[in-house]
């Protein structure tokens, strides 16, 4: 008899799923389209089909099925209900006790999607070795998620890690989608400093290798950086400022290990570790100078692994 | 046969000694002076000796302690060793291990003396009945702690929960003692208000109630705040600006059950919490609205609850 675990991570156009076996390795991935239609209800009866018919395809029987984790996009509490879920369509409801009823599984672990990234690679990835660790998303928006002792910090209303929504800058006029303003992930995510370079290059006449691009994603920013470029400078600086203060802030109150660095653009390596460290070493108080930085491993197979994690656990 | 607990915390001034018993009820509390010199190695013995009298007065068999817990007003590890204390003029060493030589009991327990005021608070204290809170300590600093599933959060370095060296402000030219600037003590303690009162009588002409009075405590400003005089509003204006953005900030990491707001500060009473709310809410992300604000209520005696706390855990 074998020993199976399903890994799944919701996104708002695609749902990753992975088969794991009993000791946590991948033996399988894909994925299937997110129906969001009719207020998200056809979306978990569309995962529970595509686990019977992976279950037939492998001959695995249920009894071999040690339990299914979920990431889903919105809050959720530590038993697996989602408080609202506005990308998926979805109102106030168990997650968990659903996934069970449709499949028969009983243990049926869920958590936030940033947050089980986080777990993902605190098990698996970057934040290997480490048992307390923050991860950052940099991403669309700023996700984040805090592991302490190799758990999830899921937060009173499942909104602990939600380090993108830290009011960075009190005169910030910049509006946030969640609606404050001036929140970091108006400074630091991939969607803001392509908006910056987009405003830099269309507002100013300065010159830039920038301007040679048609489309100016984080990759032409860094790499506009690296080349010396003084436009990149300006923007990767304002990027690393409040990222770097972002975080030292996260070290006042949770102190971690390690913080782990993903999303897109951390694709760009070493270089977004070295000008957020600068930063944060500059606003760090002195027992949190030199903490760990890590760039994420795991890429998109972060959120299966870390709901893999939470039925392990 | 009793059970007993000696709940300790060492202060830079005096020694705040309490005799507990097995469920955690005060049966006495008493002081001894800090003696600092020669690098702080009388304090430990001091207190093995005064816990050795107190036995004898009592008739307390060494059989009948449970434990020892103490508070330490530096950064202390899990597993009790002081990472350095100026205030004391200690160095790094294990301060549970040395208590157990000088005591010959086997359980001690030693917490930050900021963390265990807020795990005494959260057990006995304005947190009841809250398993995750922060909590908010405005004296001649800022101090916090951060207590989940009713435990300390302690921190890579001892240092989770350090709020008051938060970085608020980054224009921020007043210089902090822990040597970077913008630091929320700097705003928002007790100190930095009466600095701010002699700043605004002596350097302005304007009229105040506060120039009333010989000396400007939080309370002469409170109350002159209550009797809506202008100058005392913006002194607590700008205190409850920091503060109230620095814990919407704590609430992005950690998303706690209530705070709880302790220190000198906090006996001027419920419009210290009002004022705190107030910011707080304008700069909260909408999950984190609306959460539990609670005065602090064992005064002194929150960290001699917090040690024993930690040695019932």
């Amino acid at each position: 008899m074998g020993q199976y675990i399903y890994g799944i991570d919701i996104g708002g156009t695609t749902v990753k799923m992975g088969l794991f076996d009993g000791a946590g390795e991948m033996l399988d991935k894909w994925e299937i389209e997110t129906r969001k239609e009719d207020s998200g209800s056809k979306i978990l009866p569309d995962i529970a089909a595509s686990i019977e018919k992976k279950n037939g395809e492998r001959g695995i029987a249920s009894e071999e099925i040690l339990g299914i984790g979920m990431g889903v996009p919105g809050p959720i509490t530590e038993d697996g209900r989602v408080l609202k879920c506005v990308n998926l369509g979805w109102g106030v409801f168990s997650v968990a006790d659903k996934v069970r009823e449709l499949t028969g599984v009983e243990k049926v672990r869920v958590g936030n999607d940033a947050n089980v990234a986080a777990l993902g690679e605190q098990w698996r990835g970057g934040g290997r070795g480490f048992d307390n660790i923050v991860m950052v998303t940099l991403g669309t928006g700023v996700g984040g998620g805090v592991i302490l002792d190799g758990k999830i910090l899921t937060g009173n209303n499942g909104a602990a890690g939600e380090i993108g929504h830290m009011t960075m800058n009190l005169d910030g006029k910049r509006p946030c989608t969640c609606g404050k303003s001036g929140c970091l992930e108006q400074y630091s995510s991939a969607t803001a400093i392509m908006r910056r370079a987009k405003e830099l290059v269309e507002g100013t006449d300065r010159p830039s290798m920038l301007r040679e691009h048609d489309k100016i994603t984080g990759k032409e920013i860094f790499d506009a950086y690296k080349a010396g470029d003084e436009m990149a400078k300006e923007i990767v600086d304002e990027f690393a400022l409040y990222l770097g203060l972002g975080l030292s802030l996260v070290s006042n109150v949770v102190d971690p290990d390690a913080f782990v660095i993903g999303g897109g653009v951390s694709k760009n390596g070493q270089v977004v570790i070295d000008v957020i460290k600068e930063q944060y070493e500059k606003n760090a108080m002195l027992p949190h100078k030199g903490k760990e930085f890590r760039l994420a491993e795991l890429g998109n197979d972060a959120g299966m692994y870390g709901t893999v994690r939470m039925v392990l656990e």
